[in-house]
């Protein structure tokens, strides 16, 4: 099959040349050809592993049959999936050549053929044939007639390598079931690494059975027991996702220093940092008994956790303690290093020694990088994309995850068109294959168990697109016509992005009606990037993350959706569109009416008020601007620009997102 | 304080004689005595533990104090509530005389003021400063100024000592989180006996190292390891809550006998039973291997659970593997045993004979007891009120759950009305202390983890209100108003019995609009009792429980606040509760053209139409009942009184919940 074909058809599904189904699959795969006839959906289905069936992929297929059950109700007969009976004849059959490891590099690429009322999977690892699965779950679509798969052949595998996401459970915690639903939601959009940040200065996340004031002391007492995290272990590898551990060092370390300060650079006590930010708590890397300690711990936690990588952190150590400490300037002069960050280099050769002990490879931020360290060692990116050049060039496996922070709200447009290795990337051949891929980063200051998953889901399916899909899958209204779709898919493995919007507004509105308050927070997001610290609350980890700011998601459907029909209309200038936009700007001038009565008795929403009152003259002025009968002069349009700049002014903890069409609407307007 | 002007006071909500706020309260204290003043919560609320603040203590008021903080926002600057510090100024004072114990008949009451400033709390035991905690959680009111405590004095103990939940987690499981999140509501309602059914037919859900095979053979891989066992009745204990578990024998127990088909009382093989009802695999009395293993297991089982309660089940043994075995009515003739309740009695001898030797004391249902059993077991009766009152009569120690099956899907006010000591109980005073209280029954024939908390909330907390408060607390009205508002507060720990409908009815809408689903929903409850087994679908462990009848929720809020809206026309005539209802009705009417539209690609909702056919003409009749202009013949009567009837007749499995409502409209139409 041509590549330009095959092109040709992904991009035909708007304007199709036969009946063929919008899909909404994501990741999208690397070849779709699309045949013409349809598989209907019915209560005989059956799934069947015709070779190598592992316990574990039956158990896969089993959860894949349940979940097409579910979601249409057609009782099927089959109860399990198990590998005692092969049905040559099962709707669906599955067959790999080997059952692959769960591994960097591990074959995922699989074949899916869909004809004469058969799915056929093949590839040549169970991990190939999960990620097929979890693509035959999102082609089920629906017709008058019911449900049907459309035939069609598929061809995949995934761009890069390294496809993760990191929880950070250190500053707020969260517990297995959050990891193992987030491990779910993974699967399902195929990525295949958990990044674990399992220390920080707020918090120390796992038992140590060596070092227990680790986390006796380390933690209010919310951390992962050693039979936590093999269970992790084994749901993650069930999966085929690898767990990979980070322990923050030397810096981002309070949480060790409670009950270990002699590890420090400076005299304790210490305690559990409260606040965010860069912290002074340094681990000192001239005393002895710093490595005996790392040493003994790293050899614990390498025991427990079988992935090959081990990240170590080595971000953001501000030097104070090290600056302040005279027995280590003493040994800085002594052994003739020059400041902290050969210091800090110092201290990194000694771990990746026990490392290699340990038979682990080195992980750690773009911090540990010295020239003449091993190659053997992995760089995460925060930093941007010329630090992973200049890495990957140098010779060293990196991976990306600057422009992958879904903590900071952005909308997943950002992350989507953000490519670890862009057409115009400036690799020689030879060293593009440094790219492992990239890591979502969910940085836990600002999110609870509650709100965790909305900050996740969906925004990092469209990461996980970009880091299996060819890079020239890109389209801005396509990737959000699939990704709502997703969105809506992963509440079916218990995501509660969706689901506790209304739980927080409920909270919110003292247990009264929600409409109003949800049509307006429809139209707002939290703030960007770090912004959220500066807007005149002091957050801290106790601080309660159940106002408006945290009801709000990044990326709200609302918001998009009309900014997408102001495009529409000022492109086409359709009159049903400006129809369209008039209608929706009246619904909303309303949010404020309706709000009004339901803050007397909900204090906490009384700041909504703040932006439906906006909202309210934003769409005034919407209207006014699409209004056939009025003109529009010059004083009109300084007048409420001088109103649009005073909101995109205002510092408050949410933006209210429909701002910019609204600019957009008045700068036509004639 | 005099028991009648209490009784005043308590039953002068509605109407106070000074500016009394509306309390919440649920399960509504022994004693509550108003006073007139306020205590405003702001930012420095702290909490402090004056006397023997222990661990778990202080965990508990750290939950109180981050709750508060949560749906006030108010950012409390106390982080956590620790045992090393007093603060005898601190705006909630905590005072206890010992820690005291988890286990039955442990002091629970407490005594709760709040003045000046103050709320202070003072109890026998850090049990009943728990309950103290949950009901200043329940106090936190709001006006125009903000959140605030109301002043009052409250006296507080639990009418019973057992106030019980049993989770199924056999015929479905329930992962150990599904276990916490209700555990943190039962201690919300002042619970304190979590009952764990962990064995049936379809399931045996407990890691056994002793006889491993029971879990892996006897489970689809789904059951508690001993260390989340150990979790959840630390978690348990941790709130003040029993952990019994049920191991039900010698019935109910296909899934032991896949593992161990030598316990049966006919040869094997067995498989898990994927239907329900009662079965006929049993164990075999006669055998001694039976009891060896029986011994061993106890014993295993016995060390885990610290609670000396052990539930052995004993029900609902059909006796045909009995009466089929020559070597099993061989033993019965050798041993003068006349039928089979005698032969179980033998065998429950035998049981109770491991029971005390292990120091636990026998629980079992109503099928244990047989004359001359030991006074020391303990009955739980699901057969009914006079079986409870004649095995306290005889003096065995007794609770009731017959009546509190909420998996039947009644409403909350036929549990709330079943007392187990009702004022016309006909028992002596001497036997009166064996009514040790009751247990509601979580069933799981037909839940999901999705959809069991649903089925649980909040009807269980007027249950919980039955067992604990005085009596006469029995107001239909009242209690609907505190569950409603109760309902919404258990959201906070996580429970999913509002949030997951919404879940549920998207994937039914096939990621459409769910508005006139979500309205139609409202009118709809899923048929009551065992019916749904005899609706034309055949249910199993692995049918899709995600659809209409599994998002319908028992005891539906919108029906019944129109069944409160007609009775109170009908009984005052007034002109605008006619036109109130007129207009729900004009509303529910278009209910049917709004879903037809989605109905075309979901084939899950077409379901749907069947009932919102049925409500729209429904609702015209019942417009006509309210019409005024309308003469309302004999004829038009017995017409409408015909297609009611039909709609009543109608085998589907939810039920339209309007329907007796209309008829009444109906029956007094002039």
């Amino acid at each position: 099959m041509n590549r330009i074909v095959i092109y040709i058809l992904l991009f035909s599904f708007s304007k199709p040349s036969f009946a063929q189904p919008q899909l909404s699959l994501m990741p999208w795969p690397e070849e779709v050809v699309f045949g013409r006839g349809q598989m209907r959906l019915t209560g005989d289905f059956t799934v069947s592993v015709s070779q190598n069936a592992t316990d574990k992929l039956c158990r896969y297929a089993t959860r894949i049959l349940r979940r097409i059950d579910g979601r249409s109700g057609m009782f099927f007969k089959q109860e399990t999936v198990a590998n005692d009976r092969v049905n040559p004849n099962a709707a669906l059959l599955i067959q790999t050549t080997r059952p692959g490891l769960t591994q960097l590099g591990e074959d995922e690429s699989y074949h899916l053929r869909i004809e004469n009322n058969q799915i056929f999977i093949s590839a040549e690892t169970e991990i190939g044939a999960m990620r097929a699965l979890e693509t035959v779950v999102q082609l089920l679509r629906v017709d008058s007639r019911g449900f049907y798969f459309p035939e069609l052949t598929i061809n995949d595998q995934p761009r890069f390598p390294w496809r993760g996401l990191l929880i950070d459970v250190g500053r707020h915690f969260m517990p297995i079931n959050v990891i193992k639903r987030n491990l779910d939601g993974m699967a399902a959009v195929k990525m295949n690494v958990l990044h674990l940040h399992l220390s920080e200065d707020q918090g120390f996340r796992i038992e140590s059975k060596i070092y227990p004031k680790l986390h006796e002391l380390g933690s209010n007492g919310e951390y992962f027991t050693q039979e936590e995290i093999k269970e992790i272990i084994r749901y993650a590898d069930d999966r085929g996702i690898r767990v990979m551990p980070e322990f923050d060092m030397p810096a981002h370390a309070s949480s060790w220093l409670v009950g270990y300060p002699e590890l420090a650079s400076a005299p304790g006590p210490y305690e559990i940092e409260t606040g965010f930010g860069v912290k002074d708590p340094v681990m000192d890397p001239t005393s002895p008994v710093t490595y005996v300690f790392l040493d003994q711990f790293i050899g614990e936690m390498a025991a427990l956790f079988p992935d090959p990588y081990f990240h170590i952190g080595g971000d953001e150590n501000n030097g104070v303690q090290w600056n302040a400490s005279q027995s280590i300037q003493k040994f800085m002069r002594e052994n003739s290093i020059a400041n902290n960050h050969e210091l800090q280099s110092y201290f990194n050769e000694k771990i990746l020694s026990f490392l290699q002990k340990y038979r682990k490879k080195m992980v750690g931020w773009d911090e540990i990088y010295q020239p003449g360290i091993s190659k053997d060692i992995v760089i995460q990116s925060w930093r941007g994309k010329d630090a992973l050049f200049e890495s990957a060039f140098n010779g060293y496996k990196t991976f990306l995850s600057n422009g992958y922070y879904i903590d900071l709200a952005h909308p997943a447009i950002n992350h989507y068109l953000n490519d670890p290795l862009p057409e115009d990337h400036p690799l020689p051949d030879d060293k593009v294959g440094n790219i492992l891929g990239g890591e979502a980063t969910m940085w836990s200051e600002l999110i609870t168990k509650e709100t965790i998953d909305s900050r996740i889901w969906p925004r990092t399916a469209a990461i996980a697109e970009r880091l299996w899909s060819p890079g020239y899958i890109r389209d801005e209204r396509e990737m959000y016509r699939r990704l709502d779709d997703i969105s809506i898919d992963l509440e079916e493995l218990g995501l509660m992005h969706l689901r506790n919007q209304d739980v927080l507004l409920r909270r919110i509105a003292n247990g009264q009606q929600i409409h109003a308050l949800k049509e307006l927070i429809g139209l707002l997001e939290p703030v960007k990037g770090y912004e959220r610290h500066n807007r005149g609350v002091s957050l801290t980890t106790h601080s309660p993350l159940t106002r408006l700011p945290d009801a709000a998601v990044p990326d709200s459907k609302p918001a998009r959706d009309f900014r997408f029909l102001v495009e529409d209309y000022l492109q086409s200038g359709e009159e049903n569109l400006r129809q369209e936009i008039f209608n929706q700007l009246m619904f909303w001038k309303e949010i404020h009416k309706k709000l009004e009565p339901i803050t007397v008795r909900a204090p906490l929403a009384e700041d909504a008020l703040k932006y439906s009152r906006d909202i309210e003259s934003l769409c005034a002025i919407g209207v006014q601007a699409v209004s056939v009968n009025m003109l529009h002069s010059q004083r009109w349009k300084d007048e409420v620009s001088m109103l649009l700049d005073a909101v995109n002014r205002e510092k408050r903890e949410c933006e209210i997102m429909i701002v910019g069409a609204i600019e957009a609407l008045v700068k036509v307007a004639k």
